[in-house]
């Protein structure tokens, strides 16, 4: 890529993907650059499961599809599934709030991370919010907070949709 | 930047600022960033109000050193203020979830693309959570619920710090 511009146009939520298999070394790219995001006091507040094999994948999709949603992961063949870990703070702030009051931030900041070394690799993702989480931990056997599943994989489309989005106007005001 | 790699080796927290003021022009790339980036259902939860002048900033700084934390602040000559807003999710999702459920993450996912975006243009950032929220909604005029804020300037640092993170093999797992 050229230019980061360029970068977040390319990068959309995939929701139709290529048969096409996954290096899982280029997913830990992805993951190499979702841990070297920010946090709130460093404290990287999050630990990434991933899923590349086929017997696992069908596990993940039971739990991502509730009511018949996201059937587009029936063609993904990867996931990341993202958990939430205590954040340890610094003294005088842990003193002040709750250890875990920017976790889910610092959460969004890594997977921003993620999604856009995805796309800078050719490969596409689709952060999925909409998880049974008990019923994962137990089909996984993860023991932590699930809060998202990244699903990671090959666009089979061939050009970025127009991304659709309030105006700058709208979403921005600059004080006076 | 020719790889997102490098960007993200960019990217760091700035605690040092020099005295040169920022174009607003460029403030308003970041959060152009910030407006295409991911959200749940698209449902875009976030409001940007840009402080670029010192009477403002002045206000700012009061409200992000609590217990003196933040000096570095004095400095900074920019900040971007985020708050939230009220997530409209797609019925099917509204009718199994609260709307604020994937907010803070979906904040997240957006001020990364602020960060990186300033990264991209030669400028620093640092998230900053610890904000009296209530004194700073007073003394800028804001009613929205206040996030973070994010310093915003250049750098007087030359060269990018090395990262500390965790091991990858300590925030990451591949399932078998």
């Amino acid at each position: 890529m050229n230019d980061f511009k360029d970068l977040i146009l390319k990068r959309e939520s995939c929701r139709n993907y290529s048969e096409k298999r996954v290096d899982t070394a280029l997913i830990l790219q992805c993951v190499e650059a979702a841990r070297l995001s920010p946090s709130a006091c460093n404290s990287q507040p999050w630990k990434y499961y991933i899923v590349n094999d086929e017997e696992n994948a069908k596990k993940v999709r039971q739990c991502v599809q509730p009511d018949g949603a996201n059937k587009f992961t029936d063609k993904c063949p990867a996931f990341a599934i993202v958990t939430e870990q205590t954040a340890t703070l610094k003294p005088h702030v842990a003193a002040r709030v709750h250890s875990q009051k920017w976790a889910e931030n610092d959460i969004g900041l890594s997977v921003a991370h993620y999604c856009l070394q995805a796309a800078d690799l050719g490969l596409g993702t689709c952060i999925i919010g909409m998880v049974e989480e008990d019923k994962m931990r137990e089909l996984l056997g993860i023991n932590d907070k699930i809060r998202l599943v990244i699903a990671t994989g090959y666009s089979a489309d061939e050009n970025p949709r127009e991304k659709k989005r309030k105006a700058l106007e709208e979403m921005c005001e600059i004080l006076k």
